[in-house]
């Protein structure tokens, strides 16, 4: 039996004028009220007759998610957040995979417009400003992720320099001298990032950069961050610390030190970002950035809502959104 | 620039024909030029121009994926794949999520239909069968996993008895005797054919069934599996073995273990199931029952597409694809 508008009501205790207005995206509701019609919606699984809906108003009730990789943890996450915030609105998610090459992400961007989905929330990793011209065909689009290029459309991320400057910031607070990254890679906007902020923690710690403590990564997959821990635990003079640019590295620089019998973070303390559901529960418990993903996925959608209703037209926006130091096992110790 | 037919029959080595005959679905290709040009459109990204050739044929272009949650790594593995296979075919994938629960997948099944998609994959936990009559507009769909109810439709799982049985019959084998489940829950399709793998492959290697040593779990969430693990040994008999339904239960059975002090395998040796990326990588690696992912996203999408384009019309199959057992450190040691 599908659920109605009237049944949202009833279990939200507020009128079905107040569940329509937060349906169609109008910002004109109490707090209170839109947070109790968003836990009915969640709960019912309400969906709006969004045919009816769409065809009266020219819209197709899809919105379009670009992302690298699925199977990659901080996308699956982010991925099922962005579908829960915007099935809230009545939008179907389309999802697209670009493994985060230029061309597949050009592919995909020339692929949307207004014929397929009404908006798009894009997350790429080497599109440059110049592959945004002319396509899509106008269609509202916010950018995930602070890639680092210059295009007139709103955004949402987490600053990536200062996470960066506190994840090295608390390595050196616990006395570590040579602290190490993991994931540099000059084609991936968030890396000269994350190396600023980096390398500005360093100086503020009194502490020298070395370059043979920079280890690249060409993807940032658990396999990458296992073999660039090798090859800084071979050095003559290993670190005693590493900032690792994603949990996924992470993990996999902290089964390498267990490979090599060395203790986590005795011989080696580790940071990595993304926090991870698996960060968790590994043995030891990583410390890591924790981005506030579900302030994510709604402001984005709340962003790209707004304009395909037209609610605002204000020029485009750079949201940060918040996170935190999630400190664990493989800092601090048991 | 969008990528061309011809420019993927030039990577390929083959006519332009062979391309347009492998994007269309048609069968009579041969499987050396079927790979040749998969991997071409895998490189090049290219899209069929589907808005066209859907307007000719009376079709949306888009296909629908439903999941109970994209953050459980299996679930967002699996879409992963589904998504590669349905684009190097043209369609377009719009994914729902259900959080397992009855209610949420009969709204998503209801919301289905000629309208919306051509043809849905769906991985129900809780449905049953009297869900299904009436649904979808008579869409072409497709299940995916041994959820236990009887509808007509096609469906591919892996052998879900026969892959319990040979985790548990792995583990007798190793001379555990006292070999704990944790994850039985009646309200889950597989729970019930783990068990009954679980019960043959005791028998089989002449140890009895005690109810003690079979942990529920709510969900199959990592915490739930470090819960039931510790439950498991503050018995008085504690296991020497356990065979966990699926890895995230298993990777929170481990960190229990290693909370407590105790020690995989030597303590007591830990199995898991679906071969998650992170079971390679977690300290000690998992031993896990690896499904063929690739196989089960590449039959799924090829039946449906044959559904949707008329190849066949055969009754509804029941297509089992491989699984391995991938024997790690949780069972062998180091």
């Amino acid at each position: 039996m599908a659920v109605t508008l009237k049944d949202v009501a009833a279990l939200a205790g507020v009128s079905v004028k107040t569940v329509s207005n937060v349906v169609n995206g109008y910002a004109f509701v109490k707090p209170e009220n839109r947070r109790r019609v968003e836990e009915a919606l969640a709960a019912t699984g309400y969906r709006p007759n969004v045919g009816a809906r769409n065809l009266r108003r020219g819209r197709t009730g899809f919105l379009a998610l670009m992302v690298p990789e699925l199977n990659i943890p901080y996308f699956g996450e982010l991925a099922g957040l962005v579908l829960t915030a915007a099935q809230k609105r009545g939008w179907s998610v389309l999802i697209e995979q670009t493994q985060g090459t230029r061309d597949r992400e050009r592919t995909t961007l020339a692929s949307l417009g207004p014929h397929l989905v009404d908006g798009a929330l894009v997350h790429p990793e080497a599109l440059e400003a110049s592959d945004f011209r002319g396509v899509a065909g106008g269609i509202p689009m916010v950018m995930l992720g602070e890639h680092a290029i210059d295009v007139p459309i709103d955004r949402v991320a987490i600053d990536n320099v200062k996470a960066a400057r506190t994840a090295v910031t608390h390595l050196a607070g616990l006395g570590r001298r040579r602290i190490a990254a993991i994931g540099r890679n000059p084609a991936r906007g968030t890396s000269e990032l994350r190396m600023a902020g980096y390398r500005s923690a360093l100086a503020a710690a009194g502490l020298s950069y070395v370059e043979e403590l920079v280890a690249p990564a060409e993807k940032y997959h658990r396999a990458h961050g296992a073999a660039a821990m090798k090859a800084l635990l071979a050095l003559p003079a290993p670190p005693d610390a590493v900032f690792c640019f994603n949990d996924l590295l992470a993990i996999g620089a902290l089964r390498s030190v267990a490979e090599l019998g060395l203790r986590v973070p005795e011989d080696v303390a580790i940071v990595g970002f993304d926090n991870n559901e698996e960060s968790a529960f590994s043995v030891p418990a990583l410390s890591t950035v924790a981005p506030d993903k579900t302030a994510l996925a709604e402001t984005a959608i709340d962003l790209v809502c707004r304009r395909i209703t037209g609610e605002t037209a204000a020029p485009p926006q750079h949201v940060l959104t918040p996170f935190a130091l999630e400190v664990r096992e493989s800092t601090r110790g048991r």
